[in-house]
């Protein structure tokens, strides 16, 4: 945890803290005594989900209560340009990815479904918030950064390109992974304008089907391949985000 | 499994067999039988570990066991031109780092030493060959690849750099990735000639200290960062690993 987050109504303001105090007693406690073993005075780093980021002074440690005051907080940091479009994983699959995506840094996941995506995945655990909000936090937490992804749930791949994409991602440019195609993704996205984001489609184990591939490049997507290795969804999702955040320089 | 891996030694060479044939039992087998299904003629495609692809026929299956009779095998495929400098993450972290790392390609893995790794890790099981092997394996027969990364403990970075990495991995482009340093790893790795490979010198969680900075650019690195997130040691070598294979094309 390289940063303690924290919702905005945990501060609670007064007049001699205002920027807000407050009492943890979770892991977030736990991880301040234990890891950190701060004592009264000590300042650390702290940031608020969708705010700023800022210092704390440790008021006082009791049994398992660590008592903060915040010291003030920067305006909330940009949020990230790269927005995915990704046909939902195997639920253990989804699990893991949810702490590196936002550590990796990511606006907007929008779950979806695909011709290789088994119906089942859509009740699991994997795609409630009470699953993946703490380890987006996680994920958060250990890049420094406070802005939550949001993540939705689109049945129909088709319903979301055609009819809901253009409102969500305004003038993003779209990128669409697959194997079927031999573009670099670094070359795709590069040079993209510093207030434009970008769109990534990532589709299934599998790839995606014809029909997908076609509705996606008569919507403005754009084929990138990663080379002639087949990689795992989590991982080819790890290396797009990567290869694309680097190309549009974060 | 994209594809089925074997020993050279498992197969068997006849008259009948000039490319060889075996008789798998274990997961492998089973895999044959429960989602791919084989029956007798069937055609699978084999790789032997550090050697060619090619296809192999279904002989019989009975009970646990199936029989393969191989057709044929390419050349090898060439090895992958990134090698690794890799201060030994923590035990879990390495565990699960080895099958993402073979199958996006890595020629050779040195683990090392740094201030900041714990020395306990180097009588980890997950610096093990039969923990790793597997892994490694696993990661080849997802990426399709057969190319076995060759895995080394260095207890000194220091003896490591100044006396042996010249005979390992001569003429190679050196980079150290470190929070330390703005450079983009993909521009500094672009436009290597493809002849040449790339030793990729990734720290510990929290980075290299100054001696070992200083030491690896005495010893020719160029450092690079990923920009102002902090990723977990794990996440930053897929990342990495990504962008240069990216750069360099594969």
């Amino acid at each position: 945890m390289n940063l303690l987050l924290v919702e905005r109504d945990e501060l609670t303001c007064t007049e001699t803290s205002p920027h807000g105090e407050l009492v943890l007693s979770d892991d977030r406690a736990r991880h301040l005594r234990e890891v950190l073993r701060v004592s009264p005075g000590r300042r650390v780093r702290v940031g608020v989900i969708d705010g700023g980021v800022g210092e704390a002074e440790v008021l006082f440690v009791e049994g398992e209560r660590v008592a903060l005051r915040a010291l003030g907080f920067s305006a909330a940091p940009p949020v990230p340009r790269v927005d995915l479009v990704l046909a939902i994983p195997r639920p253990k699959v989804l699990k893991r990815l949810w702490a590196p995506l936002a550590s990796l840094g990511v606006g907007r996941v929008m779950l979806t479904n695909a011709s290789r995506v088994e119906r089942f995945y859509f009740d699991s655990h994997a795609v409630r918030p009470e699953t993946y909000r703490p380890r987006l936090v996680e994920g958060l937490a250990q890049a420094r950064d406070t802005r939550l992804p949001s993540v939705e749930v689109h049945k129909s791949l088709k319903i979301l390109v055609e009819d809901e994409l253009d409102a969500r991602c305004p003038d993003a440019r779209r990128l669409l992974a697959d194997p079927a195609y031999d573009r670099s993704a670094y070359d795709a996205a590069h040079g993209t304008a510093k207030e434009r984001s970008i769109v990534l489609a990532l589709g299934p184990e599998g790839g995606w089907n014809d029909f997908e591939r076609d509705l996606l490049e008569r919507h403005g997507f754009v084929g990138v391949g990663l080379g002639r290795r087949v990689l795992r969804s989590d991982i080819a999702a790890l290396a797009l985000l990567a290869i694309v955040h680097e190309a549009i320089g974060g």
